[in-house]
């Protein structure tokens, strides 16, 4: 069997028709976007047709509210940052989640060294937001708050734009940042007429190339630019644009579009086949993604008395790509903050996978992981140290 | 003639051998570089590969002190604020040129407003530095001197490493950055061994694409990152990396240095007999790029009563691309802060053309340009208000 990537939550493949749409930007037209000349002018024309369609994917009337950026990091840095630093109070206060992805939670985890105060918001033993708690933590002080749509490990759907109105109720002056990524190509996005002030996505991970992202702001938000220097992107985001990534990233985003209802159907059946085809196969196997809206593509399952780290080292001899935590935690051997939050126990907590699947996933790499994950759990489940548990689950 | 490119200070094609190399990193290597698994191991070699090409080419031999980054504005935000933000005095000394890159000026305008005291150092009528007046200016307070390599309008080289070794002498724990965008691929940079603690690189300026960038960071020089998040980049710059374009990076970073000897014989053969023909055949040209050290591929020549953008539209229509002032700044109609610097009288100052070549522009290009450039000049001499100024000077 050649390679089964289900890590398409870490990144995806980018489509051949998104490299097609690249190769005139890196070949020949390669001028300067902010040049003069009409050869320039042909960049510059592909960026702003790509901004249209990175709104009608976002749901946004007006292209100029997109900016892009070199990833979803920078996106999250620049609007974070962005609201923080205009505050004349240093010591402002932000509302997160325990759940978020790294680059947002070390954002936040920098702000507090610095002085400002910031609430984590819980979540319950399937992953769901205390919403109320949320809503009970915003004062008058309170500048920003910043909730993910959707979770990378367990694939969790988090309702921002409720979250979003009820926060502008208590305090019309609070932000409200959301952090898209895991969202972007795998439901629909309606940002026109939200609350939400920023949102910010990844190119990669709806199979355009690593290294070009977006930040979504709201009309009339000021804020502080990350990166200082030319006047590209209305003076927002300084750097020579990007033109043949933020062409692919336009492409990507119109079949993105184009591909959602595959996305919501097709591939959630292959989701729900290999979830349920683990879950039923596998005696000490429990499902983490609990929560009741979830992304199509995500399951989170932990393995009981197994390592997680084994599980994917055999795994990856088998050719098949899957992940515990983020891609950007790897090679760290501390248990999943997220699965932590929502209280998943000791005894799977290091032994959860998650697998993500795309609309490049095929039945037959589902089948072939249904046969072989409960094959690779029983061989390492004979050489646990945790035998008597294992046991008494009847393996 | 098909499009004559001389505009390579801008931005320049990229190499086919580098678009073939990041090629397999567009299509089947698609794995994020930091997850676990063997496909990923692929891409994570790829990129430690290509940062010892840069190092090679910047003349470092530790590749570690190499951050790849998504574009020297980026490199030189993270130098900048990565310094003045790790001070505990918000009123400290920053010493750079009048001359600098809009990207560097405006993050020194921006720390400036928030109480930073900053010097600007001038230059002469030949556009070179006045290192005396920037040393007299090194005091305790002093954190950072920033001094580009090459500058983009003239290029102007500056003796950086001469400076590094000059303001240490004065105060060990002043920080030297140098923006050396405009150097690579142009002229030699051995960076290993000298007193310079931050160096930034741009891609696209050596034929890789644009959307990646390069900070060198000498050992045992401790910031603040820009971008939080992930450990990439030994956590010093958050966000999954971009393969395809480090892996094109580090193809043009070897290639640049293979091709140097041919850039400082070739390229500055064409240069200088593009110059010399236009000097010789227009009567109302003078020179601009005057300083002793000059990068090869760089001519900057100011047409006396004559306006720049009128002259870059008429070459346009001719296919040939040049420019006035930086890409950056483009679209505005203030003339360029550089050649103001160095005095350029007000008569020449708005007519000032930038010409620069790459080791791709042909001795065909170059005859087409010096037999047109004074022909575009003569037409637009006939329709100047300044009729008598030219006459007088036998036009």
């Amino acid at each position: 069997m050649k390679n089964v990537y289900l890590d398409n939550n870490a990144t995806t493949k980018i489509d051949d028709k998104v490299v097609e749409k690249m190769m005139p930007y890196l070949t020949e037209n390669y001028a300067n976007p902010s040049s003069m000349y009409d050869t320039a002018h042909v960049c510059a024309n592909a960026i702003e047709e790509a901004r249209v369609q990175v709104a009608e994917f976002l749901g946004v009337k007006n292209e100029k509210n997109i900016i892009f950026t070199s990833c979803a990091t920078e996106s999250a840095n620049t609007a974070i940052k962005g609201v923080v630093n205009r505050c004349e109070n240093k010591n402002c206060h932000i509302i997160t989640t325990q759940v978020e992805h790294p680059c947002v939670l070390s954002v936040y985890e920098n702000l507090e060294k610095k002085g400002c105060k910031a609430t984590y918001v819980p979540v319950n033993e399937n992953g769901e937001l205390n919403i109320e708690y949320l809503l009970s933590k915003v004062t008058p002080e309170t500048v920003l708050v910043s909730v993910m749509h959707a979770n990378n490990e367990t694939g969790a759907i988090y309702p921002v734009y409720d979250i979003a109105k009820e926060v502008k109720k208590i305090n019309k002056d609070t932000k409200v940042f959301v952090d898209g990524v895991q969202a972007a190509g795998k439901i629909p996005i309606e940002l026109e007429d939200t609350d939400i002030d920023f949102y910010s996505v990844s190119g990669h991970k709806f199979h355009a190339p690593k290294g070009v992202g977006v930040l979504y702001v709201k009309k009339g938000n000021l804020f502080e630019p990350l990166l200082l220097g030319g006047h590209q992107e209305s003076s927002l985001r300084a750097g020579t644009q990007n033109t043949p990534y933020i062409v692919g990233l336009g492409e990507a985003a119109r079949l993105a579009k184009e591909n959602l209802t595959y996305e919501l159907t097709e591939v959630k059946r292959l989701r729900d086949k290999l979830e349920n085809g683990i879950l039923s196969a596998v005696k000490n196997a429990k499902l983490n993604s609990k929560s009741k809206e979830r992304v199509p593509n995500t399951t989170n399952i932990g393995f009981e008395y197994i390592e997680g780290e084994l599980i994917l080292l055999y795994l990856n001899e088998l050719n098949i790509n899957a992940s515990s935590g983020s891609a950007c935690t790897s090679g760290s051997l501390d248990p999943s903050h997220v699965l932590r939050a929502q209280k998943v126990p000791f005894t799977s907590l290091h032994g959860s996978i998650r697998f993500s699947l795309s609309r490049f996933t095929t039945e037959e790499e589902i089948d072939y992981a249904v046969k072989n994950v409960p094959e690779v759990i029983k061989k390492l489940a004979r050489i646990s140290p945790f035998q008597d548990e294992l046991r008494a689950l009847g393996l």
